[in-house]
């Protein structure tokens, strides 16, 4: 098999979306194909087309797609009659999983997390880290930040910067604070200096706040990153003030950024952590809340819902974390892809003379080019050869690459230079266009 | 094979959840075995256990556990490498369940719906259906009902009216009035010529509503039923007073309480409709919001979620909706099952003079024996002898038969028996203690 | 003197309200003169008019416009350079008026509240009355009435009933939730029944209530009389459930209704008392908020407010309670007067064969005639031979006698024939334009 | 007379206060005297002390107490039985303010505003334009700033920054975004710059904002004074982003900062302003909401409120405009004992070697002293030699001068001696504690 994209040029009919489906869709909107088949980094369409994915499912396919060994623990689950659905009851599914996340993850790493299934999805796990953070300190004010996403239901939705999906909410979202993230200002002002002279003033306005809410890499908001400096301040002031540090990995963690959890080198302990998104490995609906212990202050049910007993998930969360987190030799991988990265996105941003900046961190990085418009025309630009990729940023202004963590240092070249080309295309446009 | 439950006396090795999962765990308290099996209406444990599963997953298994046919499908779809996780985009078991949908449910039912794919948990579904009310109506609140439940996070928990949970949230509920479900005060009072009445009055505190939102058989609020004329009457209400009506069929949908809609017999036509747990067919994560056509002013975007796209979900839909529900046959054999309940259930209240209540419609029946402590001691001597079955209602009175549509007349005529057995045997104790 | 009004039909030039004030004003649009003087019950205008006065000023001049004694007392303070603002200090006007209202209110009555300024008025005192009941029980819910009204600011508003009021906020209204008033659903259904029923079901929807907030009449919302019966259940289930019993007598209070509180007879205790309008006896601004001494968990500052300190009103209300309340004899009068006042009303709706109704309690009647057309007609009418008089209730469907309660019985006879002509104008109007 | 205060050392018999007044009074608890007399500057007390006046009622008696050509106008006016209260009717006094305030006050500087009364006290006035800012422009947001003060009402409430008063609401304070003042992070930051980034980014969590309210002073606040380029930076700001700019000058009107408003040389054109406190002139209730005559969208009655007709106030109120605003003269006069004020402070703070600070403005100056505590020592130290003041600032910080505009000179000098010499009394005991 050649390294190569092979973009088809014919749509698939897609009537029965235009006929059924509510208008609410968007991504198939910039990726007008019908995809039948995946694998590793690569989808395939229903009229021959091979894809290569830098979306990664928003980097809920870190280890591609339907890896073999993930995809045959699932398989003889299945063939086995496995509880498929078992609410949260025990089952060995869970057992297996618990045991391997206590293992391979949390022991390892010193830390003595419980854990909570809050339901399948990212959003589950942020309203239940939010109605634990409210319990267990009896205030109600989260200070969230800038910037940042958080899900769409609505005690995330509050939580969450983006003012079309904040007003997509019909209702005024009460108590969260959304203050300046780590370099909102600029470089010269520290903006957690900021919040700490408004938590310290009596009659600033800021409500003693129960949690402090962040992503260490904004996924959503722009690839903006909290400096190790930064965090640790924030730690300290959450402490100082009473109010719990929960860090939302739901996007940056599962070996996105750095260690299995983002926050890993800038040596914070978060008092709650949200996970989902890479969690089961296999693109299954997934997500946790991982708590200090003393926290586990819930009455039996007092949180639930339906999906929580997700087994398939479990297993092939286990088979992921066995398979990847054993040993060192995946971060190892994920840091010489990230390099690689790296190294690709500023010889981008130099083909351009410096005027874009490269963001991110890890393999979580993109190019900010200034303006939706533009970054959209350069991942336009890309998905004609063959390459999915998508803008992120308050604007859609910068080109986020999700590659799986998996994948192969000749694909991944070969897509950094479709992404390059892209770029190239994009802006010579760009500049045919501003002479007419 | 016999058709009897082999109850397990030994209870497995359990410290990894006492040790790493969270106290909020609920079910696993009251059914304290270790599944590793499920088929059809049977679960078996660790320890070489069998037990009768009238839970079903809180109405997600109404097909019980692994169908067959449901099972082979996945199997095949994840051996092809079929797409596991596409977000939103286009994919061929998107299109294959769409069009089943449309072909199968929508199409018989002159229902020109909609659908929405808003994340894959009834939460999700109802989050979805709040906000577009909200936006389309340009109001903010929602008429909910006494004992409806309608999710966790914090814009379905604003809707749903058990204490326990509602407390959970750490903030104020806003934007919902709850108002008396039909039958709320008795036989002799009209709960909609209420609600009518406090529309109407220009001084009632009750505020322009979004929308009505209701279950039409409330599956955790003690399995109260809204009569069809309630329902043709709430309808006019919502007409006449510009709200949409909701009709959250997360529970009492996909066949559980009538027809594939739990309102179809009603003549109701709501202009919103929410579903989730058995629409997978197998307990995979997957919800779906329906609307009318005209309700569809969504931007692209708007509402969104990492999980939309859960294809093994949209494969076993599509399996369960062509096998179940393209002829009648089905309906007709969840009607011959309900009328075996029914006459069981009366059976046994009959067999307690009378002093218990037959609540519920369909295969959604139970119990009102007017305690918790009464009606967990009945689960609990059910339990004893191999039968799965759970409480519901305000205070727990309710003893809940959730099981599978798909049972066997014969092994469904044995768990009848079990649970005339456990009403015997706690009514017993209960006599004895109550003598001491 | 005659006993008659002189009705003047020249309106004044009003330029400069139309020019300069805004256009919330109300009340100078349906009686649209000039008041210069003011006496008793009489209003005199610009254009040598005069007329009788029944709004008194919405029960805030129950003992009539400029009452010699109190004015006096007023003109003898200023006089005598008398502290006129003094935020929360002490003065002689305020240590006079606390004895005297010690003495002559709170000791006969056997009531031992703490008495708190919370600001001049109505809506001051019942914002600070939910403020400590929230403080309090640490609670955030308020159960309120339909066609409740307690003021405008966003505290008060929230317990308003007024869709018009509610709507004015241009926010979300929270922590209120509005129950049916005594008599609500007719009188077959015991109201206070339900609200006992919904508070005991842990699913109701019903958050735990720090408080009952109620008026013993609804003045505005159409003089709406809660049973004495009807109150002690109230009282009942309040205390049960840990909610404060909250009595709004800004407008039933001070005479209005019966004793120098509205609620003196039924036998009830409240918790907490507002009171305001006719407080300062001159219809100078001044509130007050009564509580049960436990309850006092203040902190010093915690709520305050610039005009706490009225001197001037803390003077004519001192005076006031020496000259009406000291002995029974006030108290006898308006018994007398509301049984005239009773009589005639009743014999109004006799001469309309009974289509009307009288509604409301002591010197807070009025008669009901289904519409707001209807009312503002008779009102009208009322008007033009020189009688005051302002319609209530939900769609404006009740003309409301707020005669002071220290009216002549010979001019409130004139006063009450007046009326009784305007009931045969309008309803003459209302039959002849039927006929076209 | 001589000009010196003569403090009496007796305390008055106050046992009525604590037997039946709640415990949330306040200054009478620093300044524990029974006044029964005031005249211009000062405050006569039952033990024959007299005390000269540095708090001026909160501002709210500009004019000292009791000024005789306030007093004679009221006195007349009530002498000849001049309505008292006039709910929103028309009378010859409210015709007299109005014309009064439109020749004196609005036509000379040009504003065209229309004039709303919205009840007798600042967080009426506050609520009614919050109101109407969220009703115009359909947004709820409200953005207000860090040590801003605005009332004590759940509306204002939610606007004021201080944590003690807010906790006092017993609710989450919704709809309101606290943004840094002028100053707020020193002088090298602008936060106007700041603000308008926030309100630029689609993705900053700030919600579009109905108005930026503020004061240009703050009083409560600490005496922080927005700069002239700052306000009319936050003024494009608004316009740019359709909110309404909102001035609060409840404290810092009425002469006490330069012209009649706060604003007036800064260049701005408020499309609201809300007046109360010394508006009366001679402290009675009274309160006004001014705003662009286009902004005018009320309905009759839609805010509403028993005591909007004070007539008293309205008498003494034109009064007022007539006697000091109708020439240029008292706003000199003001001038003239503001630079007296600026420079006896800073005499203080030159005696302490620089270690104090002047904040404030006009006659709305104070020296921060770092410390509540060293604050309340001073102003104790004052009251021991007869001079009445008060403090101000989140932690009380702010020793805060608030003279009566018309003091005269001589007595003005006597004054700010004593508190030269409190000041020098308070830090030799505060020499010795830490020597200690």
């Amino acid at each position: 098999m050649t390294l190569s994209p092979i973009p088809s040029n014919t749509k698939p009919d897609i009537s029965v979306y235009e006929r059924v489906e509510s208008n609410v869709r968007s991504y198939c909107r910039a990726i007008p194909r019908q995809f039948i088949r995946a694998e590793g980094p690569w989808m395939y369409d229903s009229k021959g087309g091979r894809y290569l994915d830098f979306l990664s499912g928003c980097s809920s396919l870190n280890y591609g797609h339907n890896h073999p060994v993930l995809k045959q623990a699932l398989l003889d689950y299945i063939n086995s009659d496995g509880v498929t659905h078992s609410l949260d009851m025990h089952t060995n599914a869970k057992q297996a999983f618990l045991e391997e996340l206590e293992a391979t993850i949390l022991k390892p790493r010193g830390l003595e997390y419980k854990v909570m299934f809050p339901g399948p999805t990212g959003t589950n796990a942020v309203e239940a880290a939010l109605k634990l953070a409210r319990k267990v300190t009896g205030r109600s004010n989260v200070i969230a930040f800038t910037n940042g996403f958080h899900g769409m239901t609505l005690g995330s939705l509050a939580c969450t910067g983006n003012e079309g999906k904040r007003g997509g909410a019909g209702v005024t979202l009460t108590d969260v604070s959304h203050e300046p993230f780590d370099g909102y200002f600029g470089d010269d002002i520290d903006t957690a200096d900021m919040l700490e002279q408004r938590l310290n003033d009596p009659s600033s306005g800021l409500d003693p706040a129960c949690a402090i809410l962040l992503e260490t890499v904004q996924g959503e908001g722009g690839l903006n990153v909290a400096s190790p400096e930064w965090l640790r301040k924030i730690e300290r002031i959450a402490r100082a003030h009473g109010a719990l540090l929960i860090i939302d990995d739901v996007q940056a963690g599962c070996g996105r950024t750095e260690g299995f959890f983002s926050f890993e080198k800038s040596g914070i302990k978060p008092d709650i952590v949200t996970m989902a998104k890479s969690l089961s490995g296999m693109g299954l609906p997934f997500a946790l809340t991982f708590f200090n212990p003393e926290l586990d202050q819930w009455n039996p049910g007092e949180h639930n819902g339906t999906f929580r007993g997700n087994c398939h998930a479990f297993v092939t969360a286990t088979a992921a974390l066995r398979h990847f987190w054993r040993t060192d030799s995946f971060a190892a991988d994920i840091q010489r892809r990230a390099d690689l990265l790296a190294k690709s996105l500023e010889q981008i941003v130099a083909d351009h003379n410096g005027q874009f900046k490269v963001k991110g961190r890890g393999m979580m990085l993109g190019i900010d080019v200034g303006s939706g418009k533009t970054a959209t025309a350069i991942t336009r630009a890309a998905f004609q050869n063959g390459l999915i990729i998508e803008t992120s940023g308050a604007e859609d202004e910068v080109v986020k690459v999700l590659a799986p963590l998996t994948i192969d240092d000749d694909v991944f070249t070969v897509g950094l230079r479709i992404l390059r080309h892209a770029f190239h295309t994009a802006m010579s446009e760009n500049k045919y266009l501003a002479a007419e």
